[in-house]
C-alpha cells in the first residue's frame, strides 16, 4: 500500500525513471502557512549529488506544490506535491532487465507482480523517499511551530565506527551528517577509499525528538514505538531498529535498567501575569528507554537508533540468478552511491515527524474533548 | 487502537485485574475446523506459571470461544474469545496507585488519560497478550493448513550470553525455551540466582517463518519488514527489532553484506500424474537479509531478533516519583518474573504468524483475479 | 468486516443463538462516567417483548461491562460489552437448515462461505445490533455530556401512511414510537391486524441530531451523508436513505430547492461576566438539505429518512428455493415481529451517535492544534 | 479524508481553478493493460461543454499517466493520474469571496478550516469528480475483462418526470442520457427552457450491475449497501439512495414485498470438453432488493436510485448571507449547469465500479485461501 499514517497520511507514487515522483499529503492541518521553499530545505538535504560522496545523479529536485495551499497557507484539504524526474536518460537497460541484482528488490517484484519496471530500480528506487520528505517537512514545520516539537537525526555510525559525541551544530556542515566533529576526518577518508574501490559501507542513524510531549501512543497495538518502528522499517535499506538502550538493555539485570522516575518541582513563569504557577516535572533518571514507556511517551526525549545496511548497488563484479534460471555474473554500471546514510537522515527525520504529528492528532481526537 | 492487522484482524480487550480478558478475531477464512483445543496449546506456552523461574501467579487460562465457530467450523464471521481471570484477590493496592513503577506504564497512562487500573497494571498488565496468543494460534493453523507455513522461535540471548545452535527438537523441553542444550543448564543457573536475588534479566528471541511464500509484503510504506516490526515492537517490553544479520549489517561493506541469488533446477513431480515439470527454485546464498528484500519475501526463511529488556518489577526496593512529585522508594511485592524471554516466545509466533496471513490474504486480493 | 468507525470504533460479535453477542468500543475518551445502566436504558428501547406489536422472544438482555471503566469512569481502554443469550433452546431447525428464506440473508451467507449457522439466522439475526446499541448509548451519553448535542428518532411512515407531525414528548409514549398522537390508534389497529394475519409491514424512520456542531465531515469522500449513509444502510432491513427533503429536491428547480442562508446577530452573554458578546448566528431558511451541504454540517438540525422493508419472517407460506436446486414452499414458525420500525429507532439513533462523535473527534484531531 | 476504498484505492487531489486535478490508484492489480484513451472514455462523458445543456467551461480535460504503468501495462504499484486545469481565468472573486451561497459548501469550509479557495468553489468544485471518474474507468476495465461484469447507469428522473422503459442502447445517443427515447424529446424540451430562464432543475440516476458476482459484501457493518451508500453518497449533489425498489418497499406488506428463489438446473457446457455438467442457478422472482440481501450480493443484477438535487448555481438573484454577518443579494454569473444528471451518470458508475472491484479483491482475501 501507498499510503502512510492514520490521521496525518501522505500517498505517494512514483519511478526512478517516470515522469514524476509526487505525494498527496491528507487531513493536513488548515492555516499553516506553506510554500516550496519549506520543502525544499529538506529535499535538498536528500537529493543525490549534495556531496562529492553521494551518487552524482544530477537532479535538482525540486518540488511543486499542485493543491491545496491558498493564498500561502494550508487549506485543510489534500495537498498534492510533485517532483519531475529530469534525468530519464533512456540508456540501456538489457543487462538488468532480466537479472535479479544481489540484495535488490528485483526478484521480489518480479514474483509478486510478474512484472516490474527495471530501469533503475523503478518503484523500489530510493526516489520514492522524496513523498516521504515531503510530507515530513510539513509535518516538521506544524511541530516546530504549533508545539516546538523539533526532530533532527544524525550519523552514529560508519561501518564500524561507532560515534559517542553529539555536537549537534557540526551536523549539518558535514557531508556525512556526524555529530562526533573529532572523528569525521578519519571517517570521511575511510569512505573515500570505499568509493575509491567501487564498494560502499553501511552505518546507524540516531534520530532524537526533542520536546516531545507526554501521552504520545496507545496502550497495545499502537504503542508509539510499533508505529515508529513500522515507519522507520518502511525505509529502503533498514535493517534493525532499537529504542534507547535498546538490546543493550537484554544483557542486563532490571536493577541496571529500570529507570526511576525523577520530580521536580519547578517556579513556571505564567506567560500573562506576573504571577507564578508551581508545576511538577518528570523525568527519567538516564531515559534508557527512549522517551516512550508501555508504548506511550514519558516527556523525555524520544530516541532511537536505526542500522542501514551498505548500497546493494556496488561497482564490483558479482554473481546472481537471472530469470531464465541461470547463475551469473553482473557489473552494475553508471551511478554508484558508497554511503547511504547521510541521505538516510532527512528521511528518517520526515518519518518521525510524520508519527509523532500524526500521534498528536490521535491524543487531541481521544483525549481532547 | 486495540485493533491489529489489515484483512486478519483482532481487537482485544480487558486488564489484569478486570473480569477477562478476550478478543475478536475477524475476517477469518471460513471452514477452518476450530475449537478451544487448538488455542489452548498455545495459551499454555504463554501462561504464567508453567515453571518454577515464571511468576507463580495462578491462572489457567482456560479460553472459551464464544461466537464465529459453528458446527467445529469457522463460519467466516468474527470470533470471540474470552479467557475469565480467576485471580482477582482484591489486595491493597494503596502503596502503587500513586506511585509511577520505574520503567513501568504507569506514568505514561496517568499523563495521557488522567486516570488508570492500577490494579496489576491494569491495561499495561502483559495478560493483554492473551489475546495476542489466541489470535496468532487460529492463524498459525491457517498458515499450517493452507500453505504449510510454519512460524516458530526460541530464546537466543539470556543476558550476556548468546546462543548461536539451533535445535528446534530442544525448545519445547526446557523452561527458557533455548534451542541450545550445551548451554540451557548454566543459563538456567544464571537465571535461578537472579530471582533468589529478587532481580530480573533481559534477552533476546529469535522468529523463524518456514516455507515462507514469496512475494509478501509491498513496496514502500507495507514492506513486510515494517509490518513485522510494528506487531513485535507492540509486545510489551520489546526494545529493538533486526531482520537477518540486522545491525551487523551496518559493520560491512556492500561486497560482504551483498547475498547473491542462487538458482537451481528442480524437477518437480507433479501430483497428480506421473509426468514431471523442471521448476526453478531460487535462494540467497546466506539469507544474510531474514527473507525479506525490497520489503518483499524472497521465499528463504523469514528470520529477526527480538531485544526484550529485563522485567521491570523486581523485588530490590527502588527509588522513583509519585503523583503528589515526591522523590519516593518502592518496594514491589508479591509476584515477581524474573525473565521474561521464554513466555515472550508464543506472543512473538503469535504477531509474526498473523502478519503473515494478514499478508497472504492481501496478496491474493491483489494478484489473484 | 465487524468494525465500525475511524476514531470511535466497535467491533462486534456474536450470533443469535451462540452463548452471547457484544461489543468492543475502541478509542472512547477516558473520565467519561459509565455503568450498565447508562447502556441498559437503550438496550430496553431495542428488546423484544417490549410490547405486544413485536416478537415476543424473552430475553431481558441484560448487559454486562467487562473492562475499560474502572471505579465507575472510562480509562481511555477498550470497553467490552456483553449480553448473554438467555432464549437458546435447541430446537429442530431441520425445515429451514437447507432453505433459503425468501428476502433473507441465509442464500447470500451460503454462497460466500460455503457454511452458516441456520440457528434463528445466526449472525445476520438482527441480534447483532444490540451491539450497536451499546457502542451508541455510550456516544450519546458522550455528545450529550460534552456538546449538549442530542440524536433522537421516531417513525414517521407505516406502511403507505406517512406522519408529518411531531411531537417529541410523544415518542415514548407509544409502541410504534411515531411522533402524531393523532395518528397513532388508527395506524396501531393496522399494525395488530397485520400482526394478526400473519403477515408484516414495513415503514420509514427519521432521525433528527439536535445542537449538531458546525464543522463536521469532510471535502470529497468524508462528506457527512456518506458517512451516515453507510453506517445507517449497515443496519439489517434498511433500504433507501435520503437527506433533509431528499428525494422531493431531485423533483423541483434550483430556484425551489435552494436554501439562502440568513445570519442573525445575537447577544451571547458571556458565562463568566456581566460583559456582552455579540455574535453572528447563521441558520438556513428551511434546512431543505437536512443540515449537511457539501458534505459539512451547516449547525442546523442534522435530519434524514430512512427506508425499513417489512420484517421478512412472515407466518404465512411462501415459496423458495432450497440447497439441493428444489422449488419448495415453507412456513416459518415460531416468532415473528410484524414490524421493525419502532425497534429500529433506537439502533438508528445509535448509529448516528457514533457518527456524530466520531466525526467531532476527526475534527477535533485536524483543526484543533 | 481524501482516499476512497478498502483495497482498491484511490487518493485524489486538486481545485476547480488550481494547477491541476488527480488521483492515485493504489493497490491495482498488475498486468492489466493500460493506456490515457482507456480513461478518456469515460472523461469524455463527465466534461463540461460535452452538449449544449451543461456548463460551457471549456475543458478537454486530457489526462495524463505519470506512474505505475510500464510497457502499457500496470505493475501493481501506484498509478498518478493528472488532469490540467486550463480555464483557470483569474476571474474577478470579489462578489463571492465572502458571501456564502446557497447551498452551497462555502459556508461549511469556511467554518470548519477559517479559510477556503472562493476560486470556483475550490475542492468543493466538481472537478474533483474527475479523479473519481478515473479510478473508475480503471475499475470498470477489469471488472469487465476479469469478470464480465459491467457497470451501467442511466437518467430515470428529470424534475417531476419518472421514466420506466430501459432501453440500453439509447443512453449514450442523447444528451441527457435518458434510458427512454420516447421521453426524450419533451424532457429535452423542459430542460432548455429551465437553462433559458437561468433555472436548473434535479433528477435521479438509475445505476446497474450486470453479472454481478454473488457472495460481495460482508455481514453486519461492511454490507455492500453501506459501502455502495457511502460511496455515492459521497458525490456532490446527491441527497438520496434506495436499493432495488427502495421506499416503495417500506409501503408495502411482508407479503408483497417478499421475493422468493427461484432455482433452475442448467446444461453449462464445459469449455474444456464436451461433456457437460448440470449446474443449479439461482434467482429471486422479481429482484426487489436490487441484487442484494442480508448485505451480500445475490448475483441477480444490482440496481438502487440516486436522488439529485438541481445545480445549486442558478443565474436568477437570490438572497444569503455574508461572511459579515449581513444579508445580501447575490447573482453568480459565468457559467451555468441548467441539469447535473447527465453529468452525474459516469461518476455514479464509477464509484459503483470501485465498489464492486474492492469487494471482489476483500471476497478473495477471505475466502480464496
Amino acid at each position: 500500500m501507498n499510503t502512510f499514517g492514520n490521521l496525518f497520511r501522505i500517498t505517494s507514487f512514483g519511478e526512478s525513471h517516470g515522469k514524476a515522483v509526487g505525494v498527496i499529503i491528507d487531513n493536513c492541518p488548515p492555516l499553516i502557512e506553506l510554500c516550496e521553499a519549506d520543502i525544499q530545505a529538506d529535499l535538498d538535504r536528500r537529493r543525490p549529488g549534495q556531496s562529492h560522496i553521494t551518487t552524482p545523479r544530477d537532479e535538482a529536485d525540486q518540488c511543486e506544490i499542485l493543491s491545496g495551499v491558498f493564498e500561502g497557507k494550508t487549506t485543510g484539504t489534500s495537498i498534492a506535491v510533485v517532483v519531475w524526474n529530469k534525468n530519464q536518460e533512456s540508456k540501456d537497460y538489457g543487462n538488468i532487465k532480466d537479472v535479479f541484482r544481489p540484495s535488490h528488490a528485483d526478484f521480489g517484484y518480479d514474483q509478486k507482480y510478474g512484472i516490474r519496471d527495471y530501469r533503475g530500480g523503478g518503484r523500489s528506487s530510493a526516489r520514492e523517499t522524496i513523498a516521504r520528505v515531503i510530507g515530513g517537512a510539513v509535518a516538521k514545520k506544524i511541530l516546530k511551530e504549533k508545539l516546538n516539537v523539533e526532530v533532527w537525526g544524525f550519523v552514529d555510525q560508519v561501518g564500524e565506527d561507532k560515534f559517542k559525541t553529539i555536537d549537534k551544530s557540526f551536523i549539518e556542515k558535514n557531508p556525512l551528517r556526524m555529530a562526533d566533529e573529532k572523528s569525521f576526518p578519519e571517517t570521511l577518508k575511510k569512505v573515500e577509499a570505499v568509493k575509491q574501490s567501487g564498494d560502499s559501507i553501511g552505518g546507524s542513524v540516531q534520530i532524537r525528538v526533542e520536546n516531545a510531549p507526554v501521552g504520545l501512543g496507545s496502550p497495545v497495538f499502537g504503542k508509539l514505538e510499533a508505529e515508529l518502528a513500522r515507519a522507520i522499517m518502511s525505509v529502503p535499506a533498514t535493517k534493525g531498529i532499537e529504542f534507547g538502550e535498546g538490546f543493550d538493555l537484554s544483557a542486563m539485570k532490571g536493577s541496571e535498567a529500570n529507570d526511576p522516575f525523577v520530580a521536580t518541582t519547578q517556579i513556571l513563569g505564567s506567560k500573562n501575569s506576573e504571577s507564578a504557577d508551581p508545576g511538577i516535572k518528570y523525568r527519567t533518571q538516564r531515559n534508557a528507554n527512549g522517551g516512550i514507556i508501555g508504548g506511550i511517551s514519558t516527556g523525555d526525549d524520544i530516541w532511537f537508533r536505526v542500522g542501514i545496511k551498505p548500497t546493494s548497488s556496488i561497482i564490483q563484479k558479482q554473481t546472481t540468478a537471472n530469470k531464465a534460471g541461470e547463475n551469473v555474473e553482473i557489473e552494475i554500471k553508471g551511478r554508484h552511491d558508497p554511503i547511504l546514510v547521510p541521505r538516510a537522515v532527512p528521511i528518517l527525520e520526515a518519518m518521525t515527524a510524520m508519527v509523532i504529528l500524526d500521534h498528536v492528532m490521535l491524543h487531541k481526537a481521544q483525549c481532547g474533548l
